[in-house]
């Protein structure tokens, strides 16, 4: 008897990280999970999914339609409102953006959509520019599609247009360039730094895009999931409205993370030639996203349930993002070396041990995190393999976790880095006590 | 300014006729469309799914968890009674199938999981054998993966399975077998025919995977979507039920059709070695369908709403199906040559007109029935392309059309093909009136 015979691409398709993850976080629901990507549990929209069912379902001629088959580019409807909804974020009139509804494609969750462009753009051997660290469970998707990853450093500004600039131009000068397709941030609140990409710098990566787009197009893959999840200070435009004539940005947002991630419905505005390359891999994929959760999406934008629900949301987030970075102040005072972003919106805090301090899937830290049932993500996910990745970062999310639950979880955090090594807390207000 | 560029498998990857029809069928309500796969309007269920989702979402802690993130391999509790559903159309125990939950995966619509499968096993230039006719869309998917369909001809009990013994035969004396890697089947009223196969040939054909896993396994996809959607006559086994030791047969199956396609979802029950590997895939493609659905279905199949929701389906497509027949007696008599499928369940008829009257989307007879405005899907999409296509025949559906509709639909056609050609009725009824 043979055995298993898989496709070449089969064979380059890792297990993704995310996976064992979330399967830990649902299996496990005592361990405290600051690793997986879950949105708040308390706060999902039961009341409101229940009466946007019931609208639709209560109604025959509604429900029948919401029950049958769809399209596959998504409800003409829902596409009409997501235009309008980007539109209110932007500021923007449709004329003045150039966009209609039919540049709006309706997916299976973001993630679809994120497969769906680089099956559509990118073959084996081409190279992707992400963020340094980037979203880890793209970077498998890439390598199952044999895409190489470039990575470039980022700052609290987002990625490194300088740097991207140098690197462009080194890749043109060594003949490269033709095989680099596409650029791919996470603009709003990273996943997983937290860092969100400045105006200017936005409107740098459209120009570096256009000038090197001499051979081919160079698309820019903006991944906006959690733009609508800040918590302080003012919006910023999309990279897509710097983008004036359509050609160059791919914006990709979700209903997962503003309303709920059980709908499994994303959405993407893509520059008008490739919606319908990008259509006829959807077709194959299943010809249309659940019809049905489109048209109770359609309906809660209708009654303004969604946008009551994000405003919810943004408190409910806000308050524990608090609690993540003043249990953090509480439990890694300057003295232990450990630094971390203060993201202004989005899920993720990204922590830096000292050197030397791994926090990779073997280490003895996560042995002692486990130990202390607490999970993280390891930093090291979201740097491609090699010599320049980073091994002593993690990503903590406040996304899932109760405040309560996210102070223990960074308590228990702190008792397995001082456990392996992290320098001891000098505690100075307990410092007459002790002696 | 450079153009668009897209990647190999974009480039190989055509519009789906499928979706041109149900945009079609979906756009133009006054069309009597015998084309789309859509299936009936009246008997979508919108009072048991909108009790489910009212039972799921009214229970705080059930609502939270269907709207949170899922699993990638689906719903727990969900593919447990797919399982047991499966087994129970088999009349068999879990012991005796030796299958367990494990194998069973939970899909975006059957078509994600034929995708899926398409891609973990397939490499461009392999082979792919299909019955003659044989279901388009997926024979688009193959294309888009670079895969050859090699098509054996079918009788009223199926898929020949001398002719591909022959072909085998053949195949391994030219040193092509290492390229084929999968018999595809759809065993049960198959699309397009509405022909099942028999239980020999079921037999048979597991006999000849395992035959000729002579270099690597010979994997057999049976798409059973339609197995619950009988009219007449007893069930057969599937021929997974041959496969006693779960190492050929991939079988998928659906909600769509038996329940409601606006929920998405379909599932497959997997050789154990290969559903870690498919589970890869799934995870870069989106990690999860949509688990609101999975936990209404769930629910469904639990209270035995869906037992009796198939239960009416029967009826309602049995009295649609004797409708389209009635029709086609009266409409077609022996004089013009006509024959056509008389299948026990499913929801298509195909129709054979006399050689020289085409069908194809550019003949005479498409552009007199759209002029009639109805429409019905040309043979020839469902043979691969080549000198031995046979271009007279037609998919008829009787899914989405009321028997009045689809007595008016075949009149239509009846009107259409004769202006084109078909031989005249001789109407012996009517014949003493005209003289």
């Amino acid at each position: 008897m043979a055995t298993v015979d898989l496709s070449i691409r089969a064979r380059q398709t890792e297990d993704q990280p995310i996976s064992y993850f979330m399967k830990a976080a649902v299996e496990h629901p005592n361990l405290i999970s600051l690793a997986a990507g879950l949105v708040d549990q308390e706060s999902l929209p039961t009341e409101d999914a229940k009466a946007a069912f019931d609208e639709i379902l209560a109604d025959p001629a509604l429900g029948r339609a919401a029950l049958q088959y769809g399209t596959t580019e998504g409800y003409a409807p829902l596409r009409d409102k997501i235009l309008a909804h980007h539109l209110g974020l932007e500021g923007q009139t449709r004329a003045e953006s150039g966009l209609s509804a039919s540049d709006v494609v309706v997916s299976t969750g973001s993630q679809q959509l994120l497969y769906l462009i680089g099956e559509m753009l990118l073959d084996p051997g081409d190279i992707v520019i992400a963020e340094a660290p980037s979203y880890f469970v793209y970077h498998g998707t890439l390598a199952s599609l044999g895409v190489r990853v470039l990575q470039v450093p980022m700052d609290d500004s987002g990625m490194d247009t300088d740097a991207l600039a140098e690197l462009l131009a080194r890749l043109d000068r060594d003949g490269e360039l033709p095989r680099v397709k596409m650029i791919y941030v996470i603009d709003y609140f990273q996943n997983p730094s937290g860092r969100t990409m400045s105006l200017e710098r936005r409107q740098r990566l459209v120009e570096l895009a256009r000038k090197y787009s001499k051979h081919r197009t160079l698309y820019i893959l903006e991944d906006a999931a959690y733009r609508e999840l800040r918590y302080d200070g003012d919006d910023l435009p999309s990279i897509k409205r710097f983008d004036t004539d359509n050609r160059h940005v791919l914006l990709t947002m979700t209903f997962s993370k503003p309303m709920a991630p059980g709908f499994k419905t994303g959405y993407g505005i893509l520059p008008t030639d490739l919606v319908q390359p990008l259509l006829r891999f959807k077709g194959n994929h299943d010809f249309g996203s659940s019809n049905l959760n489109q048209y109770v999406l359609d309906r809660l934008l209708e009654k303004g349930d969604y946008y009551r629900h994000v405003d919810h949301l943004r408190d409910v987030y806000r308050e524990k993002r608090d609690a993540m970075l003043a249990a953090l102040e509480a439990e890694f005072p300057a003295v232990t070396g450990a630094t971390w972003t203060r993201p202004d919106g989005g899920l993720y805090v990204w922590i830096r041990f000292p050197d030397g301090l791994e926090t990779g899937p073997d280490s003895p830290l996560m042995k002692a995190a486990l130990a202390e049932e607490v999970l993280y993500v390891p930093g090291e996910f979201c740097y491609v393999k090699g010599p320049g990745r980073v091994r002593t970062e993690a990503r903590l999310s406040f996304g899932v976790s109760t405040p309560d639950r996210i102070r223990e979880g960074i308590a228990r955090l702190a008792r397995a880095a001082r456990s392996v090594g992290l320098p001891r807390v000098s505690q100075p207000r307990l410092a007459g006590c002790r002696g």
